[in-house]
């Protein structure tokens, strides 16, 4: 069981919904073909980017098949299986059919240890029939994965890979470099989440990236992911702050009103729908919506950066 | 759909687990009549000390059946409904049958807002077959309800009742107040899960409590509670001074090899089983089991209370 | 060297600035007799709500100079000093003169274990010539002072009471029942800053209370804290929640242009200055000072306690 | 009143202690010397590595005194003036004589604002005799330095650069790219303190780099600044990559005995000593010394540098 090692752009898939909430799969599919007509190198499914975390069992099952369907292996498909202890990511993994890989957090609500996060990473790689991937996403998870936890994982062939989006590209760095030194370790794919700092992240050896805002313009994390790839730091250097200007939609939404996932989710959506790639920027429940004026701003970014 | 005014001891029961962590149903159904015998005014299954977190949805189910037709409306059941967001939580609510209310935390994973958190009760209560109560519990949630979010719900009859296990007294006692000072709350329950100053919260107001150590002394509980409902409040202080000494057990876990709830829980089952109520002290995975040592220890606590 | 045990009302005295930011001598000596007419047991110079981490050295001096020469023996003045680590402790220590012991937060700004938390202690208790007092204040020392460390210090007569203003009941009650428990402590005072539970914190066994709102309404307290040793529960519940009413008036400020010390401060200075205690509210820098509007605020909360 | 851009490596001075806590101020000359044998470009004394939360005013005085003077000008030096607060930082820029310019944190232990931090920089910088340097430290303020905030005192004159210790490149890289685009912003200095991602923080546009290691190996940062500087991406990788292994040292010390300020800072001054620098290898108190085994392993890592 392994996976060919991942590069390049692999981007969170947002996931479209109708008014009433539930999944739009033919914008799910259209959103694919953007994002393949775009270039990037795979794609993961159920991430939070995708609303994961607001979509019942069977809209979770829905998009994994809908998308790996679709894609029918053209390139890589990662769906995560994000839930709160093993038993019930293990419920998770064994449904998820289709796919190349499972993208796996630490346990979150309970509070835990390292030891226990490599026990949970063990047991859910013994059942999982795709390899698994470390998700490290304090954010959301409130505990950081620690390097030495993840290069032992890896050294062990638990886990095929880590999605990084700790913010953190000193930690990230351990694990790059360790990856490299270790001996026994092969294969594993290191990913970044940090959309903003891709450029560096790819310059200390970083395997590929995972950016929501390559939803809205995956053919500038293509471009940038190839500048990087040939050694153009200066144009690479470029065509982030491109992207990091453009990444600035996530903040329109008053935060007087609403969160910083509600403003964020509700930015790329909107940005998907004005540029007629999904049909309803709706987002899941109890996210609050954009405003008529917020999604205006939207609008602008879109058109500041030739969108629209 | 109203819920009597919940008063009295209302432990959050442990889910005894087979060996290889299957819902043992016959420890279950004993561990629901020793608390029954001990004298408790309600339970409350599938909360933090249930391991909810770790119990896929057919477990819960179990536990929740299995429960509610045992004690077959004796004394009031509530169920927690533990998930990340509103449509995840609305699938687990759908699914409770045969319990009095559900317990609903704020969103989680995610991160949130107080408007956010009201629009989640607003759209869970809108669905519930029965009353919801609002679950505070920032240790896991890593968010706080906010007093007047919880008070502006219950005047509009969206929550039936606060848990409350935030550990912060002065701001239980602003919704203890708010509650009784504020035109058109009617029933509302205020629930402390503070198992170590159970006096106190009562005391200032709080209709009830959830020790998680009453699966363990339900009878010192009950008693506490009936010293406070009696206002003796010296004798209240001793019977709770005797359950914080019994409490120390859940640090019998060495911190280096662990996180707390496995300390803390597999003490709890630990001591149920070495008093006989249950075949297996197995807590979910991944969870680190007690050593020998550990079990002694938590053995000399119960036989320091005299509860072996 | 030793402290005669603390009880009842100790409040944490307001330091009165000038509108230049000068401390004012005179409004502080009249503060002070405000507060001995209401009947406080003891003094507390320099606490957070004396916006001791606002004023330099100096100020320091003046603000423990001014008391101790007002009080002149009276009853007992407590004097924090603090800072970053033991060095810098340590002069401050020094240069107190005429208060009764220092109170002393764990190091902040480094980050610290429980064994350099003992260091310190050991080494500031070591060189200071009148008792020391630790002071637990999470919120500003982003550390909470673990139990045992407070009573092993006890223990070894290195710190002869604690100030908890952790607002976490449970592990204050430990360190209550632990002096009692445990061998060779002796004149160990126990106090609480928390102000909204001052009934709770004295029915689990605290010696005495710190409350910030007490520079407002003294009788209130001193009232409240007789009602408590005299046992009548009931009426102390009533007397509390009168004052968590008046404490209300800690968040007239508006988050959007200030912190929770500008308006916490700025309230309690306001209050007093319109009760014609202190000639001005000024806060020091950089904190913002309070609207007209919030001003008139603060006034509502005062004739609604008749204190105007 | 302006200072000159500041570029290079400008490390965070260790002060060397005497064993009994006094400034060895003939070891802190003979650091400055190795320092500027070392190619550095800058100085910082009273830096966090510099310990200056553990030193009294008297000490820190000294510091800035002696260094001063030793390198009369040769290059350009920065003090620390870290406190709690605008008054009392205010004081300790009005003592400190020589330096070229001020590094200052926001407020800490009392809770902030954005409009108080702002205030903060203001005023602080309206009294200050050198420019001001805004110091984001999050690991000891517990607040980040708003990037908006940053680029507003930027615009306005108030601050002349930045040193950035949060580890987040992302939000540095909002600051570099906002100083670049917004009009009227001139000279302002944007320092990274993240010693382990130097050559990332320079491909994004950073001016300067403040790591802590530095004082180790300073002919190590500077040649990596240097490749850098000549678009030798690979080999400042190789210089990096290896940098951050002899930056390991900081783990040496026990976390069960110590915290990590004693083990970094006690590695550092370890590793001067045993490379002949500094006479003592000592930290102040209330930090843990390291035992002869860590001792030991600091030297493994020296060696294994070439550093021995």
């Amino acid at each position: 069981m392994t996976l060919a090692p991942l590069t390049g752009v692999i981007p969170p898939v947002c996931t479209p919904l109708t008014a009433d909430g539930e999944v739009d799969v033919p914008s799910l599919t259209r959103l694919v073909d953007h994002l393949v007509a775009g270039g990037v190198h795979g794609l993961f499914v159920l991430g939070s980017t995708s609303e994961a975390a607001y979509l019942p069992d069977r809209q979770r099952r829905l998009v994994v098949e809908s998308v790996t369907a679709h894609v029918g292996g053209q390139l890589p498909v990662l769906a995560g299986a994000i839930d709160m202890t093993t038993p019930r990511v293990l419920d998770h993994v064994a449904a998820v059919t289709g796919a190349d890989a499972v993208v796996v957090t630490a346990p979150f609500y309970a509070r835990t240890h390292p030891a226990e996060i490599a026990r949970h990473y063990r047991a859910v790689a013994a059942a999982s029939p795709v390899p698994v991937i470390a998700y490290d996403l304090p954010v959301a998870v409130h505990t950081k994965l620690p390097a030495d936890v993840v290069l032992e994982l890896a050294a062990d062939g638990v886990v095929a890979g880590l999605k990084d989006s700790s913010g953190d590209l000193a930690a990230f760095r351990q694990v790059v470099t360790g990856v490299r030194e270790r001996r026994g370790i092969t294969g594993f794919s290191v990913l970044t989440g940090s959309e903003l700092i891709v450029d560096a992240a790819l310059a200390i050896g970083a395997d590929g990236t995972v950016p929501g805002l390559g939803n809205v313009d995956p053919h500038g994390y293509v471009r940038l992911d190839g500048l990087c790839r040939a050694g153009d730091w200066e144009a690479a250097r470029a065509e982030q702050e491109r992207l990091c200007a453009l990444f600035g939609m996530v903040t329109v939404g008053d935060p007087a009103r609403m969160g910083p996932n509600s403003s964020a989710i509700g930015a790329f959506k909107t940005a998907l729908h004005l540029r007629g790639v999904i049909d309803s920027p709706t987002t899941a429940q109890p996210q609050i919506p954009l405003s008529p004026d917020e999604v205006e701003q939207v609008g602008k970014y879109l058109a500041a950066a030739g969108l629209l």
